[in-house]
């Protein structure tokens, strides 16, 4: 052990392996055997260009793994050993600024500290910031979870999405037991919050989609949606309002990505004084059509910008993930070595036609 | 005592005065001398046909009076007898829907008990449902404040855009002391928003206006304002930037009429995890252009609409008007009498050439 | 149908059968023709003359039954008709004093209009203010809530004990998915917080009880509870501590009845930052011994007195009811005649040797 | 600069002065030149060993000073330079325990990193654990403040007692403008919390001390009580009863020290839904008398144990200092040299006879 492989991005659409060396581990930080990274769509939007990172970049923020080497004061403080599995989280805050002092570190403003896994350069030392590499630098400020050393590491790199959905669709928008939730996008992010919905006793989850995505919606049926949408064939308006006999549903989530007409939707559908959650971005050029904000301040409704995860949704979804209540392995339909990590990415985002994904990890 | 004079709308922009009957009162409900009715700006929008009302009407919802008439059980409930002076809610809710079940009574969906002053038809039984008249009718439902005997009535009629302040500027975004709030529109609900906000301990209030409101804006420096910006002259981002060390603001509230703009300048503004509060309609048929949702996400806003006021923000606001510790006969600009209510209404919505009025009372 | 059967309390332990005349009804209100009415243990303490109450008085606060006569406005207003099957709040709040106005309605003072079903007297017109009788009446300020018609009346009284579950140990507490609560006493509140607790999600169920419980104990774990514990068994602290990995439970509610003891293991049982649910009363002239404040102060505890159930609350237990997913006949143990009232109050509270009861419902 | 004067703690009871070596600085930690250091009721237990330490121990954790070295990192992470005057937060939190990940930090249970000024031993490197010393170690994960460079430093030092009122008496308990609370006590704590809820827009503000208190209780006037009551004299139920209007206070707030008899005052002033907060602490001893937990249950208290103090109210503690708004040079009443250590503590404490302190800062 003196190299790491490791995937490195070195401009738009253009990846190649490395050999990088292994840093030296002192006694606040460690270094992680990657077992397992997941992808998502912002790893593809990293790779198309449309996200900015600092080239030469190893990509991937979500990594599982074992601890490969651990410093005594890191050992204690993380409690965790060599030898452990664990899920890493995709933010390493500052610790210092007024966002992380208050508790909200996944809003950390980096000010001169923070490790943003996949999108730190090579050139920041020791350069091994990305999860598509056999080995993972974690600094002194990143945040472990201990995994069950039973579960695939595959499967366990679905803590992200489905802590996405513990935070976006139940702590945030504090879905009630009994509470009826709309989900827009049935994703990896959708999915998740199907599944977080579903454990906090949700009493009615629908959630909508595109022709394409039947397959998704099915799985979504499977973790415990009770209806499901096609947008392209339903009257949405019509069928959230039967199945609210009118009143509206209390929670709606936007989890899709580019459709600037589900922000609107979202506040159509919302009941009055209900919460609408948005989490998917539209691209930053991309303004809402026929956006009418008095729709906003008649229904007196509460809307959420959703972009992080924290310590605890992670700490849910890993339980969640542990306990097999549910076919995760239905959602995590690809496992696939790094060398092929473009074609991952590119049929994680459906340019391989013929070939259905929902979610995908790298395995060095 | 037999007969209410009473102003009656019955068509847009065409109002007349009437002599009305007085009704019975029983055991449950009273009748009000009225001593003031306070107009806002939804008035202007009702007399010019643009807010819907069954006609013929009474319109008035800020009332203030003497209790002339009231019965045995009704006094026991609101602890009010004859001869005292209250303020009245606008809204006697229906107290049955899911709403005022769960205590927001003031998004109530009027299950066949609602009433909303200045709203209800002559038509609907006992017909006195609107402050501009010399009696008003309290059924029930109804929620009265008494008020220090010493206070004038016109000026008690401030309740109303003050109450809106503390619920809006201050109850909904949780506005703590020490932070920066930006108030988007110096009108009556503005400056209420900045007497609120100073109350409760902001360390910073910032309010925006147009060039011809600098004598509002004077007002709101003398109510505590620190910074006042005029939008037709000075770079309102910028200028806020600066003013907050470039961190943006905790809050931001947007409590302008029709100015759609105002709702992405309160968006852009906010600090990361900041609040912003939409209290201002636009006209039901005006999108926002260039609504960028993206920065709701990236910043993780919580945006808030806000329509109605709560007993408890009324009562602050009623202590505060006690108080005497603000200049408020400078915000009260005219007190008028009944049968010139269109004149009042022309002179609020500034189309009295010559002529600036913040807030307007009808006296009978 | 003239007049209504009815079970007389006249003093303490004193109870008689009449036949009391129906009243008119208006247009504001209703009468129901009871189908069941839930007994509680406040039901005991109140024959026993522990409570209060003004002789002569019917009791009965958890009816169910039939809409028998309703007047229009309030058919309007509940959105029910004659015939409907509804559950009764036990409280028809003022609707004015300060804690009703702020959506407390629960904490209802009482300024000369609450209705608290059961401990009215005959003597406050129309007197049929108690469950244990045919006929009901339903004043202007009740809450109805709709229950599927197929459910049986006896098992739909079950909609309180399971609201008090839903609102003490979910709502107050802000129960999370994924978290430990750790539930003392397994009476009819203490299996409704099983069951809210198992609804929204929580991690780890945890109930305690006595040796004489075991019955009540195995049907906790039939409901979701993952460990039971018997008081005079075992070490409750290090039973607990052991099943929390050392960190101890997010959640303890105290459902016990005159265990002061509970009180402070409650606290003594809660993580750092936790939260104590006290639902459980002692006994006014009870003081807890060893009360140590400080362990309050040093683990920054939250601790919340629940004494009553909101709307919302009611609702989830209800469609709980409905969705027939426990076996809550096992919970109702007994349908008894009102003619027995007498020996179903005993049965309840344990003074029947040889007989064990967990919930009982009288039926005319 | 080679060494640094600091006091040490060797036993109860037994202090000296010694000259300690300074530690190198990396570029993740500082070094503080030491310009004062706040006493509070914590040191003067220390000092009589109620407070377990480990021996040898420089006392104090309430510092204020200038940055006299820092390394780059530390520098860029906390925005601060070479020469800056700050306030020390009293706790360095692990960051990696489930409170700090959850974002109450001060509550870390310490897994292995947890630095807590004035009582980590000497031998624990690199020693300089306290601020009753020339100069004071930074590590990594200390939270600095910047505060005026015109402030006297050792009124600076008041930022600890005035941040504990904000947080305790304000952002704790969400005391709202308008709203009555009582503080209990009169010691730096009372006072810090009269000057937060003044702040924060308290209708009415009373706070309670003995006979002794009079000066601490003429100086909480001067800061904006509105009513002072003495233990010994004044029926304090009947009084804040009447300054009620019978409703009783919103917030009640304990901040004496070994006085359990202010428990049961707490709950017994506190409304109907009220929020009690204890701050104060009893000894570990000590219990409650006649503590009567039904009490909590009738009213639906909300009680708040209080321990530590976070970010933002340690940031509005410091901004209320240098607003220079009310004369904290009449709280803070003793600035003493070092080396009278020992007599500040036994004067704070009123062992010293014929003098009164309130606030006392050593400066080296």
């Amino acid at each position: 052990m003196v190299n790491s492989r490791a995937v490195v991005q070195t401009a738009p659409r253009s990846l190649e392996m490395r050999e990088l060396p292994l840093p030296e581990i002192g006694p606040e930080d460690a270094l992680l055997r990657v077992e397992a990274c997941g992808i998502c769509g912002s790893d593809y939007e990293q790779y198309a260009g449309a996200l900015p990172a600092k080239y030469p970049v190893i990509p991937g923020h979500e990594p599982v793994g074992r601890i490969a080497q651990i410093g005594d004061r890191a050992a204690e403080r993380w409690g965790v050993q060599k030898g452990d599995r664990v899920c890493v989280e995709a933010l390493a805050p500052c610790g210092n600024c007024p966002q992380c002092a208050g508790g909200s570190t996944h809003l950390c403003s980096g000010r001169g500290g923070i490790a943003s896994y996949g999108f730190l350069s090579l050139d920041d030392p020791p350069g091994l910031w990305g999860g598509y590499a056999e080995y993972l630098y974690l600094p002194p400020a990143v945040t472990v979870h201990r995994v069950d050393e039973a579960i695939d590491p595959a499967i366990a790199t679905l803590f992200n999405p489905i802590g996405a959905g513990f935070r976006w669709a139940v702590a945030m928008p504090r879905l009630q037991p009994g509470e009826t939730i709309v989900i827009l996008g049935p994703g990896q992010r959708g999915l998740g919050s199907v599944l977080a919905a579903k454990e906090a006793g949700a009493g009615q989850i629908i959630i909508t989609g595109l022709e394409r995505d039947a397959a998704k919606l099915a799985l979504a049926r499977e973790f415990g949606a009770d209806l499901t949408l096609t947008v392209d064939q339903d009257d949405i308006r019509r069928a959230v309002r039967e199945a609210t006999s009118g009143r509206g549903p209390d929670v709606v989530i936007d989890v899709t990505s580019y459709a600037t007409s589900a922000v609107t939707l979202a506040i159509d559908l919302a009941r009055r004084g209900g919460r609408v959650v948005l989490a998917g971005t539209k691209g930053l050029g991309n303004p809402v059509p026929d956006f009418f904000s008095d729709r906003i301040v008649i229904k007196e409704l509460t809307v959420l910008g959703a972009l992080g995860v924290d310590h605890a949704n992670y700490e849910r979804a890993i339980r969640l993930i542990e306990s097999r209540k549910y076919p995760l392995e239905r959602m995590h339909t690809h496992t696939m070595p790094l060398d092929q990590a473009e074609r991952a990415l590119r049929l994680l985002a459906g340019e391989e036609p013929g070939e259905d994904a929902i979610h995908i990890a790298l395995v060095p």
